[in-house]
């Protein structure tokens, strides 16, 4: 039985009109909306709750009892009313959302191990889809870092290749501006679609979407948060067949970015610079660590691979994932469940690392972290860590 | 029998009084130096000679059968007057003469394929024994190219290792500089040590030679030309375990030492700098080919081998030498030098390359090769290399 009934009282669940089995598919995606911006629902726990259920329906209906064996006493689902809300208002802004599973879905991002369960986007989904090179860097560039940027990007757009970046000062913005020169580009930000960071780049967002795309995780009306970031650069890398970076202090964003990318085995392209140059040290780091050096459009275009599906995109298939719907009713569960409690921290972890510490199989470790996301005792990051709340 | 009598008329052999075996060591000293300064007797040839006919004496001695079997009918050996003459001066301005074989000899140095016969040195020959690295790069070096080179030959002086560099304008010059802050150093130049090049850095090379060595193969009075910078370069090379290149354009001189230095198995370093500048290129194109990013002086002692004589050390033992000297009348080698002659052209062409592509074997090549050599008819250039003089 479900927490929150599926009445669609007075605003219909889409701006259109729907019927029979349109209806229900429209049904479905308020189900798997409202299950995504649930409280403890983590992209690896939505992946287990569709398993696990057959339907985002199903999952709601079964959450309460499954958040309740987890330990988890109060559960506030997310309301119909404001999923059929926030659906409602993309659409009037001719947004579109897609979720997980979906045939739109992008392809590449999918073979993360934590994909997004749904994003909202403005402008042309299927760009989504197309090679794509993410370029990033720092927002305190310096004029020749942009100049490189935005050149670089001029040149990869020119061979068909979107660029992805985050919209953020400096680089990111100096490689949109590239790419619009003679192409398409995308941007992923950290907050709502409606809200533009930073705000003087309200513009270049909608002339990003007028022939691109701007994708997000964050519902409507999320005001962007730095710790919302680290999933914003997942998407950017998730995206992509490589990333590019240009000017990165070492410790900065750009690192993750590249970071996640490299996690999922995209390729790693970073430009260099004087190492009297605090903004090169990341760039160089890289490249000691074994990124290509890039010095031209030409470098990166002959270390993309060809095919955007090869073998070992994805380092990380999510561990246990298929046994793990299973797993649910384990009876180790609660043992697992205090191994993970002890074996994690309020740093991030890498979970393939627990699971290699821990007694049990990867697919009931899986189970029992998922049970505590859901708990809201663990918070799951991208890139494939979690650290305890509590 | 030799076409110059061993006469010592007029100046003694070396300004020291000289009696019984040490006279004869001092003979020895003239004759290899003859031999040195003959036209046709290369690095290889002399080697060669050596190994044959067991003193350079007896070489000098066997020189015109040798000479004429190779088909050169007019040889002119460097007369013992002249030897004579150059050792003295030399002597005279407090420098020294070192041959290959003499126990104080470089040991890294002598690992090249085509070791220098005779060095000329001002200073401390022991220094040139040293743990070393080379510093190096271009003349037009930008002004942080040159703190760079300054700064990273300072840190590592510190850390008793002598910086090796060629004494020219821009990054050359900052090393030695920098080096010379805390430590010693070496400038391995083109010209006659009395030849100072550039000129103003007449003052840098005598306060090089007051602690450390200034060292060429040129003999005494030789005006410096570009034609002997590869040798330079090859000593540059040859002296340390591993090279540092700083702000070098495509094509420079210092590639051609990072290259010479790469097929003696030295570790290459090379500083990452911006794209957008030139002097850039030669730099990152080393790292795109492996070798190591230098942003600090412990970039480059993380990857110093302790053991000097590591394995391996030289990647090109002379091919056949040992067999070699046992070949000259071989009944082949007309056959052989035919086939040489048609192997290598005008432009350098690699010896093992010859060597591979011939029907012969590798000493019965090298024999050949030589002969061409003393023959004026090939020349046999650092690197392993050789071209058609005719």
């Amino acid at each position: 039985m479900a927490l929150c009934p599926r009445a669609h009282v007075g605003v219909p669940p889409m701006s259109l009109a729907l019927r029979g089995r349109s209806l229900a598919l429209a049904d479905e995606a308020v189900a798997k909306l409202r299950l995504a911006r649930t409280e403890g629902v983590g992209p690896l726990t939505y992946q287990r709750l569709l398993a696990r259920c057959g339907t985002a329906g199903e999952a709601i209906a079964a959450l309460p009892d499954i958040a309740q064996s987890a330990g988890r006493q109060r559960l506030d689902i997310c309301p119909a009313a404001a999923a059929e809300r926030e659906l409602h208002t993309l659409h009037k802004h001719k947004g579109r959302m897609i979720f997980f599973g979906d045939a739109g879905y992008p392809h590449l991002l999918a073979m993360l191990p934590d994909p997004p369960p749904v994003l909202s986007i403005l402008g042309d989904v299927s760009v989504l889809s197309t090679r794509s090179v993410g370029l990033v860097g720092a927002r305190n560039a310096s004029a020749n870092g942009q100049r490189m940027a935005e050149a670089l990007a001029t040149e990869l757009a020119g061979q068909a290749i979107t660029i992805v970046s985050g919209m953020a000062r400096g680089i990111d913005a100096a490689a949109h501006e590239g790419a619009l020169h003679v192409g398409r580009t995308v941007a992923a930000v950290a907050g709502g679609l409606d809200q533009p960071y930073p705000p003087e780049h309200a513009d270049l967002q909608a002339r990003i979407a007028a022939t691109g795309a701007v994708v997000t995780e964050a519902p409507w009306g999320t005001a962007p948060q730095s710790r919302h970031f680290p999933r914003r650069n997942r998407i950017i890398a998730g995206l992509v067949l490589g990333v590019v970076v240009v000017e990165a202090a070492l410790r900065s964003g750009s690192l993750i970015t590249a970071r996640l990318a490299q996690d999922a085995n995209r390729e790693i392209f970073a430009v260099p610079g004087s190492p009297l140059d605090p903004r090169c040290r990341g760039c160089n780091d890289l490249i000691r660590q074994g990124a290509h050096l890039a010095e031209s459009a030409a470098d990166v275009l002959a270390q993309l691979p060809d095919h955007p599906l090869r073998e070992g995109m994805t380092r990380r298939p999510p561990a246990g994932m298929a046994e793990a719907a299973q797993a649910w009713s384990d009876a180790d569960l609660p043992r697992v469940r205090a191994e993970l409690r002890r074996l994690l921290s309020a740093s991030p972890t890498d979970i393939d690392e627990a699971i290699r510490r821990s007694q049990f199989a990867p697919a009931t470790v899986m189970a029992a972290l998922s049970q505590l996301e859901l708990a809201l005792e663990v918070e799951v990051l991208p890139g494939g860590r979690a650290c305890l709340l509590k």
